[in-house]
């Protein structure tokens, strides 16, 4: 189980941190009998509380100064769905979305209505607080990260339309002659400096082998008011799904990136169904490289950014449940951690590879052993 | 191309009478050149004018008396999309995804930032405005049937409440005794004298083979402020996606039906991956069959409400284009519209049969022949 994000390097330990306390909330609920679904939602209250994710408590600006989330949550025994987009006033997200879910659990609603799955906006914060949810101003979401950056981005952007301004007056007198001036790119927001696409996600799979996955985001850093990513978006934040039969794998997946290209790749459930194939870190490789950076839903996108952290599990027998952990991105990095309920303490780890790279933790829980697979290499500990 | 929404037998000639003018807007962009993408518009635009449909104007009303439109359209050709949700104050909301769509197609905005696809809620009323689309008061998209279809639905509302109430209370007492009360559902707002799923969509194929789907609702009648359907989610309530080889079909696909259940099942997507297969009929019978009906995404679901159009086509050769048309549905009618730019008219069917239902009509234009093909049985006309 894991807490995914993209970070920055000035912020590293503060993420390993983060992510490691993700994953002893999201035990210690395993540990006291909770299922996949109330795991999952531990760990991301820890990740959105964390005012240097860009989820909940710190989340990006958008245009106007305002805060405004999105989060999913999915369960894999029921495929039950739940989400919340471009949110505002509620400091966890993630517990509306989960509210949402286990409300349509309950069945029709008064006059045969069939309770929301999705909710937005102003809506979503009123079914929220009328849910027994409190509310919560944004100004105590908000933090001196948040608000520095959104003073940086805004002359970052005051600059760049400048430029842009300028070499349009240029070119109407002699065209392409682009050369005088800097390229946009340079005042590109995304970079190291700036938490724009550290969305924080988890999946968790529990004791009787349920697979639960959730995903929570502040957005990309000055994205117009409404803008909804794809943390909101079923199929593309986050997948759960239990196995069907004895010859399937459960999968968990949740996704962090570009919004608006995790969305139109669906890459969580393209990377549930490519699970599915026997060899994982094959068919991970294989799902980022075709569904992913290759896909023809983003041909001509030169900047392809996103992240997975994968779980798959199957039964070899009724007494035993082999574990998958993988994750995988294009990015320059991502922090994850990741636990079983045997161990006395998470790991995290924080992969800075500049290509697209892959890694993968196997949890046998019964067996009393830990394989590691690191880029091909196989590593076997007796436990 | 159609226009499909479900509908009630007294406004049953209404509707037709309105598919049939959505066929010949979206006829007339083709003959004057338009590509798919212009035509499924301007045959939207129709099917949201109609204070008869609930799209745009005559829109349901959510529980707040207000109403919030959501709408979604896909090029085939780009695999571009655009979609707004619970979107307040435009007359037409298909519009502002088109809007939405062009958008993302100009590349990034200023400061490198990724432009959005999908815009929810007053942030997406504010984009609309600020790209020239007109705002329109709400109560000018309000008209009398759904203004009274409000007013009898709240009734209905309190009167189930209060039903639930007293049964809650008298089986405090005595526990599973629930027969003196009239069962809840005796009070459901779908039916025959409400047009609560009476969702519009339109699937276009233009003269270079380029297909393009639209779709537009205003949603479930007394919906929670904020709820989005599937008209507004990628993949649930419409998909198209020229062939990518000459082996493959080009295919568009829209949705209508209960929001929440074509979200879970992503209906359009499924169906158009399903098109792939060579017949077409069996196809989609089993694309219903399968991930509709029997989906495990709605195990326990006892009402599975929906309808699909579908067109799929192929080049044979460089000449010809083999365009077939199909539709299914769950309800008890559906009405349906389609025309080739080759017929003088529009043609307009009111299927209502009581169990899920086919139908599929081919045209081949070049070859000027139209196969009729209903429930299995072939018809074919030399023209």
């Amino acid at each position: 189980l894991s807490g995914a994000g993209y970070h920055s390097e000035s912020k590293a330990r503060e993420y390993k941190q983060v992510c490691k306390r993700a994953c002893l909330k999201a035990v210690d609920r395993l540990r006291a009998g909770g299922l996949a679904l109330e795991a999952v939602t531990a760990a991301l209250l820890e990740l959105e509380d964390s005012p240097f994710t860009n989820a909940g408590t710190g989340s990006n600006l958008n245009l106007a100064g305002e805060i405004e989330c999105d989060a999913s949550i999915m369960d894999g025994k029921s495929l039950n769905y739940g989400a919340v987009g471009a949110l505002s006033g509620i400091k966890n997200p993630v517990l509306v979305a989960r509210r949402l879910l286990s409300e349509t659990q309950k069945g029709k609603l008064s006059a045969g209505r069939i309770p929301p799955c999705f909710l937005v906006g102003k809506g979503a914060e009123q079914w929220a607080v009328s849910h027994g949810i409190p509310a919560c101003p944004t100004e105590k979401m908000t933090t001196k990260f948040s608000l520095s950056g959104y003073k940086r981005n805004k002359r970052k952007m005051e600059l760049a339309e400048q430029v842009e301004t300028k070499r349009r007056r240029q070119s109407c007198g002699r065209e392409n002659d682009f050369g005088l001036l800097k390229p946009v790119g340079e005042f590109m927001m995304e970079g190291k400096d700036n938490n724009c696409l550290d969305t924080v996600g988890a999946v968790v799979v529990d004791w009787e082998g349920n697979v639960a996955a959730a995903v929570s985001s502040g957005g990309l850093a000055m994205k117009h008011p409404g803008r909804v990513g794809q943390a909101a978006h079923f199929g593309c934040g986050c997948w759960a799904e239990n196995a069907r039969d004895i010859s399937s794998y459960s999968t968990a997946v949740s996704t962090s990136g570009s919004g608006e290209h995790l969305i139109r790749t669906m890459l969580a459930r393209e990377c549930s169904t490519a699970m599915q194939t026997e060899n994982a870190h094959q068919a991970l490789l294989d799902a980022m490289q075709k569904k992913f950076i290759g896909s023809p839903f983003l041909a001509g996108e030169d900047c392809v950014l996103g992240g997975v952290i994968v779980l798959r599990c199957c039964s070899e027998d009724m007494q035993a449940l082999l574990v998958e952990f993988l994750w995988s991105h294009t990015t320059e990095s991502m922090c994850v951690g990741y636990m079983s309920a045997q161990d006395s303490k998470a790991r995290a780890s924080r992969p800075t590879f500049p290509d697209f790279l892959l890694e993968q933790w196997l949890d046998s829980h019964w067996r009393s052993k830990v394989e590691f697979v690191d880029s091909g290499k196989q590593v076997t500990e007796a436990m």
